[in-house]
Formats: structure tokens, sequence, C-alpha cells
């Protein structure tokens, strides 16, 4: 299978495990709509590219300790063509998952923590963006109201804590786990906070922008790859999964921004160039905005009703000439690249390989 | 001392400690504005009858530990007039506090941790119901607007977890305590969003009340009078405090009903009677209701501005011919009781006898 077969092989496995684990993540208390808000948006469905990244470093970590119980080399098993221990062919066995310490660990329900971060800072953000629309279906705040939006985002919020408490790791692993969690809700609220405060700005700089990318995207994605590792006890892992996601997260988010000028308007599902049409900052624009580009007129329609095709060819054209969608391109392959280098770290299974392929995908889709 | 004098200098004594805890609960991280919102509500002063309520429920657990490390009887020691410890002379023994396992404790760090808790809900609560004044300043959303008050909200509940996980209690003792926190958010969100739901129904009934105000006030008192038991590792404690802290804060409530109409205008510093011109559902119109009240119709007058004292005396002279008013206040009475015999599992200390008062003085308050 080429690398794009193996992750969407992943994928396709791994969703329908995630899927069912967060079908329940609400339980049933009054008052219904509430229930209903916050559910709506997980129901929705969405690549589940956070848990599942999850689910495979678990994978990546557990596989010595479960190989022989020693950190020395591991022979291969019952699973040909890997390294201990491939995948789970049960997907319970995510329900107790080997620690170092001899726990069985529920990462899937870590998996499912970290989906309800993202989908509570989904809602809230959409209420902060006016975005009326998310996976296809209308956002909360338009569905529900603004005032039970903040509220399902809340209690989301409040749930992705108890899921962390519900891994049966022990104390001593839940507490690191629990700390990465809350200050990465910190650092998501900073992140979403610089984001609104550059509405007000002429233009950020390249530092900046990144900066709140990393803080927007970075830390929900370090966490993310290096929970599994926090709770399953495997301290040495801890700072290779985070920076591995860190990286991942990054270009995940410049690779939307490339997306937004050189996907089609039919693969996007919404207008090409919208960022620019809406003077959104990206990457592009903050690059070519210190080489001189006047980035607020490339486009003179001020709405997507109004924009037309060829007016976004042009701003493309002139954001090329200015080595701005190289510069992005580039930068996200140089994240790809060192996140490779932090898994380098851990050692050589099908799982870690997975992972690669992920970011490799990540930065090489087409939407 | 009379009760009353007792706990206003305990409450004076207490809340200079706990403000000089809060006073950096948020670091200056950017973007400015959000850290602003963020330590607005908290820099506006307040009761601070949480944590005051948690420092002194540490100290009516610690007590026996303190004394000879037993749970046998205690003897008085340097304090005279109290069994061990009485209160510490030194605010930052509260940094330190002596757990059942030899650790030092930081409650005051659990202090700030529910007022934390306490402020991003009022901060989410003042947006949902359009309330533009708060401990005498604008609400967040006022003076920052709807964007950034959300956020200051999300960031005040990540960092409330934060801090109770930086109090140095062991794991052991952490993890129940944050199960603790997670689920009581959970709840106050669950109890906002009934009262929410209430608005758009006609009544509600008095049971159907009583379980939002548990919700939504009860279980953050519940749990702010039992966690320092949990961080300290005094099991034995948890079930009454929380107990106790359940029916204040049903008791605190209540009383806030009647004071909307018994209090004048001057001592409540907002128009007496505003729940009957605004339609609020509270214990006393539920009651009411059930007795056949057409509480819907009390007041004539639609807006705050309006009203006449003679319309509110004429509404609250039925309400007190219904029974409704007695109603409340026995009830409000009934839980203060019931507190206080959930305390009676504790040894009689006067950090007891300071808790009790509270409860006490919550129901006879004129404001």
């Amino acid at each position: 299978m080429s690398r794009k077969e193996d992750v969407e092989a992943a994928l396709l496995r791994l969703r329908p495990v995630v899927n069912e684990a967060l079908s329940d993540v609400v339980d049933g208390s009054p008052p219904e709509q509430l229930t209903s808000a916050s559910q709506h948006l997980i129901d929705a469905g969405g690549k589940r590219l956070r848990p599942v990244i999850l689910l495979l470093a678990a994978e990546a970590v557990a596989d010595r300790h479960i190989s022989d119980g020693t950190d020395g080399d591991a022979t291969a098993g019952d699973n040909p063509g890997s390294r201990l221990p491939g995948i789970p062919d049960d997907p319970s066995d995510y329900r107790h998952f080997p620690a170092a310490d001899g726990r069985g660990v529920d990462v899937l329900t870590a998996a499912a923590c970290v989906e309800v971060v993202h989908t509570f800072s989904l809602i809230h953000d959409d209420i902060l963006d006016d975005d009326d629309v998310r996976r296809g279906v209308p956002a909360v705040h338009q569905q529900y109201g603004d005032e039970m939006a903040i509220l399902a985002g809340d209690k989301l919020f409040a749930r992705s804590f108890e899921l962390l408490l519900e891994t049966g790791a022990s104390p001593a692993n839940s507490v690191p786990a629990l700390g990465m969690l809350s200050r990465t809700c910190v650092k998501l609220c900073e992140g979403e906070g610089l984001d609104i405060s550059f509405e007000d700005r002429d233009g950020v700089s390249v530092p900046e922008y990144l900066q709140m990318v990393d803080l927007k995207t970075g830390v929900l994605f370090a966490a993310t790859a290096s929970i599994p590792a926090v709770v399953l006890g495997h301290k040495e892992a801890v700072d290779p999964l985070a920076g591995y996601g860190r990286e991942v997260g990054r270009a995940f988010q410049i690779k939307d921004d490339l997306l937004d000028l050189t996907a089609s308007t039919e693969a996007l599902g919404k207008q090409r160039g919208s960022d620019l049409v809406e003077g959104k900052q990206t990457i592009v624009t903050a690059h070519a905005r210190e080489q001189g580009i006047d980035v607020d007129n490339l486009v003179e329609s001020e709405t997507l009703e109004e924009v037309t095709e060829d007016e976004i060819d042009d701003a493309v054209e002139q954001l090329e000439d200015a080595g701005s969608i190289a510069y992005a391109r580039d930068m996200a392959r140089d994240c790809v690249e060192r996140g490779k280098e932090h898994l380098s770290a851990l050692p050589d299974t099908r799982p870690r390989q997975l992972l690669t392929d992920i970011a490799e995908h990540l930065v090489e889709r087409e939407k």
C-alpha cells in the first residue's frame, strides 16, 4: 500500500472506534436542549484526526512494554510485517491498554477527551467568528442560539476533564496528564484571543502569526500526541511526541492557509481565496506583507458573493511572485521534517510509521 | 462577641488573605485584553464567601491531625478557648497546611480555585442573562465585548483546574479533588441551562426550582466545603462537609430570593421586587403558583423604571397571605439546620463553630 492508502486505511479503521466512544460523551441530564446542543457537533462527524493520532501514539509507546516488558530490543510477534504490537485487532483493546506500571488504561477515553476539547473550542470559536456552518451542519449557536452554545461549550470543557479522569491510569500518571490538559486549554484561549486581537490590527508579522498558530492549534496537537505517553507512564516518550504534535499542528494550520489559495472552490466546499476577501491574517499574507505587497488590496471585492475566480487568480499570482506561497509550503514541509525527527526517539514501529505518514499526508492533501 | 461579629471578624481576617492569593491568578500572557478581561471581576472584589468557607473547612478537618496525629481525642493547645488548631496566626500557614499524609498542602490555592470557578460562571452567566453590572463594576461583556468575555470565562475555567493541581497534595488526593471539580462544573452548566430553559416556561414547580438551585449554587458550595477534606486526605470529613455546603448553597439562594422582596431598594442596591417585574422564577413564586396565585400578574408594570413601591408592597402582601414568604423562610432555616447536622460529624472546634455561624448569618442577613 502507498503511504496515502496506509493513512486512509488507518483513519477508516480507527474513526468508527472513536465515533463509538464519542457517542455517549454527554449523558441525558436535563435540560434536553443543552444535551442536544452539546452533542450536535460531535455527532456531525469530522476527520477525528486528533483522537486517531492519540491512539496511534499510544500504540507507538506501548510497543516496548507489550513486547517483552523491557526497554531493550523488541522482536516481531503475531503481527507479521511490523514490530510489536502493530495495531490491536479488537477495538476494545484500547479500553485496557497496557501501561508501564502493568495497569490497563483506557486510551480510547483519552482520545475522546481531546476530541471533546477540540469540539468545545470550535463551538466557542464559531460564536466569536460568527461562522454559520461547521462540519456540514449549522454551527451550534446558529441552531441553538448563543446562550445554549456558550453553555454547551462549557459543559464539554468540563466533560473533557471528567473523561481524562476516567482512563483508569494511576493517580501519579493522571495528575500530569490533567496538568497538560489544563495548561493546553489556557493556551487555546490565549491563541483565540490573539486571533481576535489581530482583527483590529493592520498587519501581523510572521512570528506573531506563528505564535498564534502554536497556541491555537499546536498546543492541542502536542497534548494529543503526548497524553498517551503520560497516562501510560512512558516518560521518555512525552517530549518527542509533544514535539511531533506541535510541528504537525503548525503544519496543519499552514496547509489550511495554503489550501484556501490553491485548492479549487469545489474541493474546498467554500469560495477559494475567502481568507483574502475577508481580510484574514494567514502565514501567506504575513509573509507577503513583509515583502512589501499591499495585502489588504490584493482582492478588490469585499464579499464572497461578488468576488470572481479571475480576481483570486490574479491575487494568487502576485503572492506566488512574492515567494509567499513557496515560503509557506517550505515551512509546512520543514515542520513535518522536524516532527519526524522528534519521532525518531521512539522505536521504529508500524504505529510510528503511521504517525509519520499522517504528518506527510497532512501537508500533501488537496482539500 | 456575638455570632454576627464572629462571622464578620472571620471574613475581615480571611478576605485580604484570599484577595492576595487571587491577585495574580492570571499571568500576563498576551493578548493584554484577555488578561484584563479575565482579571476584571476578580479584582472587583466580592464577598469571597466560597474561599473563606474553604479555608475554615480546612481548619475544621485539620484539627485532629494537627493536635496529636491520631483520630482520637484532641486536647487544647496554644490557642486558648478553642480546640486545636484554632485559626492560623500567619496567613502563609495556609500555603502549607498539614495533610493526613504529613504533606504541607496549599489550601489557599484551592480557595483561589473555587473563587475562580465562581467568577468564570458569573462572566458567562452575565452574557446569558444580559446583566450589565456585577460587583459594582460593568460586567465583563459590557466592558470588553461578548467575544473577550466568552474567552475570559474559558481561560479562568482552565486556570481553575491548573490551580487545583498546584496545591502540592499527593496525586492520590489530587485526583478525587479534580474529579469533584470537573463534576461540579458539568453540573453548574446544567443548572444554568435549566435556569435559561425556565424562561420559556409558564411556571416551574418547587421541586424543579430546587433542582436548578442545587445545580447552579449547591454543587459549587458542596465542592467548596469538601475539597479541603479531599486534598488533605480526611476522607471521613468529605461527605459531612459536602452535605453542609449543599444545604448552605441552597439556603443562600433562597435567602437571595427572599431579600429581593423583603429588603429595601436602598439596601439591595437595586429595585426591590425586580424578580417579580422581570418575571424571574424564584422559590417564592414557585410556591405561590402552587397556591393558585396568578404570579405573572402580581405586578402590572413591566419595567423597573415604571414600577412603584406601592405595587411591590401589594404583591408582597399577596405572597405573604399565600404563605409563600413564610414557606421560603422556613425552608432556608431548615437548610441551615440540616447543614449544621452534617457538621456534627466533625469535632467540635472553633472553625466548625464559624462554619455554623456563617450558615446562620447567611439566612439572617438583611442584604
